[in-house]
């Protein structure tokens, strides 16, 4: 069957056992705004093929008839998601509901296009193979890949348009997944991806806006706005990092002063306590256990990071309005060192009710942005580019 | 005809016509992407009803039978908008197209709720009367009002939340203005409502994204993100002139420094200007002349707000990506004095491929703001609100 080709209800249908089942018939109307009739009429073609399945009573009782559960199958369908960082690529094969089948982390000895294409097919093998299956587990071929990288993806030629930390320009690299893999591929940027996982599987699911505040390496953020995961008319959105509200002189990988980056990134941090103690050797770990040890001069460090992250953070909350903004990313694993300045910046800036935006910090492990990957290629299922092969590929 | 209970692609098919026709029914049907079939199914009860009709012939050559044209009736539907401000009010009557048909201003003595919406109610007298018809002319009922207030409005139950130029607070606004006139009120945000007419009827058609900054007593900012305009999860969004970017240590009505508003609104540059010049009756006219003669002092004003206002500007584009930001309101009449700190700041900071957004001054007079508020009345034929009475009514 190919989903795409099946009338919105059906992928509406799916889409809401996905994120809010197992539901009776009943409910699973309610909640996507269907006839029971309807229901029932979408439903039997993702029943014969597989994808949803009935799992018995519900526990509510009513009076008649009990009503039947009806959930997704998990196993109908297998995705794999590839985060490509500098220096090495995380892999995860996922379910249908974006749950964690096998990770794998690969180390990269060259950002050669080649040679990180090569190493990402070598990957998908691993994870799709018997050794990915686990003891004697056989399960569906991998319906689609998900790759994401940072910097300005175009996800709907499939083209890296530029990869600061990879160096890459103009690379075509959905293709270059398909031809090496014999997988259908979609890429994009990292933390739209991110973000795409957290709409369907975590702490987005249901919320009409929210945005996704990653830190770590770089600052990043992805929004939601009214369901959709936005992309900026030229490939650009969510550059926290670069709105100029962090304050003194230092300067930003972009080449400006002020940026949130130039002082909230990691490595922002570390260089500036290397700075202030005079030690060049100091890592980050350091500078988080001299600051957590109540050093003045790297509690300063991390207090003028929050403030820009939450000044950041205000600005979103100031333009766009969401309902929940989400904190992430591995700057996080330190967030008690930022905690009050974010909270205490973000309350002086939040102009009126935008103040009511609720900050959420959720420490996701590393391979979650490899599941973002994932998620996004689950997520083509429902929404296929145009022109491209992924959702036309009837598995 | 109720055009809420006709299928979505009626609506689709008149919003087509609306802001890209007349079109052939062949043209029509490759924009609205319905079949021939579909068009001419959803096209008869809209051409029985008036809404649209058959305007003969295309200019097109084309083999056979020449192509009829088919287009909306502007005349088909009357919808008023006005906009409060702090001491008077602005109305305009439109057609279904949002052409303005008349316009009229009011003194507001008081900006009490009654005294407001009493003179509210005589303003659509006014409009809708013999007198706003103009001579002899006849036409059909005003088909809804659309009334638009700065701060934070809540259109989804007509309740104007806070309104700091009118000192209002939790004012059901909506229901006031259809008791007091009878005929059914939307009420929004005035900023959000001139993006919804920008987007529909100005300088954001067929654009997937754009942002519209407002420049005068406040600094305002609509958005527009893949085709709908944003809200905010709480009633707030596009507050750009709160953003942290501006510099100095001016104090915002706020209450923070740093804000755009702070140094770019009309007031806070008549402000500086008199302190500058130590001049207190100095007007914007004067600043503005003092600027325009090349008195430095004046200048540096004009320059500082500009910066700020490109700031701002850039942060739009670096967290939306939207593919025009479209700058107006009465602060543009001194744009000579601004622009060229506003394109500086904006290439400064503009991230990557955001700087593709294209800048575009739009000069719009005062009028349009009522205009504004009509275009959302109009754009609730659409999208009326669910509970609410203006999308029920069948006119
Ligand atoms: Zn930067
Ligand atoms: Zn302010």
């Amino acid at each position: 069957m190919n989903l795409s080709r099946q009338p919105p209800s059906a992928a509406l249908v799916l889409q809401t056992l996905l994120t809010q089942g197992p539901l009776t018939r009943a409910e699973l109307g309610r909640r996507a705004g269907l006839s029971s009739g309807a229901v029932t009429k979408v439903s039997a073609p993702l029943l014969d093929d597989g994808w949803i399945t009935e799992l018995g009573p519900s526990g509510d009782r009513q009076p008649g008839r009990p009503a039947t559960l009806v959930g997704v199958r998990p196993e109908r369908a297998r995705f794999i998601g590839i985060k490509i960082t500098s220096d090495e690529l995380i892999g995860m094969l996922v379910d249908l509901t974006a749950a964690p089948l096998t990770t794998h982390r690969t180390p990269l000895r060259s950002r050669d296009v080649g040679t990180v294409v090569r190493a990402v097919a070598r990957l998908v093998r691993t994870l799709s193979g018997p050794a990915g299956k686990g003891k004697g587990e056989s399960g569906p071929a991998v319906h689609s890949i998900g790759v994401t990288v940072s910097g300005d993806v175009d996800g709907l030629s499939g083209t890296v348009r530029y990869s600061p930390f990879l160096d890459w320009h103009g690379v075509r690299l959905a293709a270059l997944v398909e031809e090496a893999t014999g997988i259908p591929a979609v890429i994009d940027n990292d933390v739209r991806a991110l973000t795409v996982a957290e709409q369907w599987f975590g702490a987005g699911v249901g919320l009409s806006s929210f945005a996704l505040v990653t830190v770590g390496a770089g600052v990043g953020c992805g929004m939601s706005v009214e369901g959709r995961v936005i992309s900026g008319a030229y490939g650009v959105s969510g550059e926290l990092g670069h709105l100029p509200v962090g304050s003194g002189d230092r300067v930003c990988t972009c080449g400006n002063t002020g940026c949130v980056e130039a002082v909230a990134s990691t490595q922002a941090i570390v260089d500036q306590v290397q700075e202030q103690t005079g030690d060049a050797d100091l890592s980050l770990a350091d500078a988080v256990r001299l600051a957590r040890a109540g050093d003045a001069t790297a509690r300063a460090v991390f207090t003028r990071a929050g403030r820009a992250l939450g000044l950041g953070i205000a600005s979103v909350a100031n333009l766009i309005g969401p309902e929940r903004i989400i904190i992430s990313g591995e700057g996080v694993a330190a967030y008690d060192l930022f905690a009050d300045e974010i909270r205490r910046a973000f309350a002086d800036r939040a102009f009126g009710a935008a103040a009511r935006c609720e900050l959420v910090v959720r420490p996701l492990p590393f391979e979650t942005w490899a599941r973002g990957g994932a998620a996004m290629a689950a997520h083509r299922l429902f929404a296929p580019l145009p022109g491209r092969s992924a959702g036309a590929t009837g598995h």
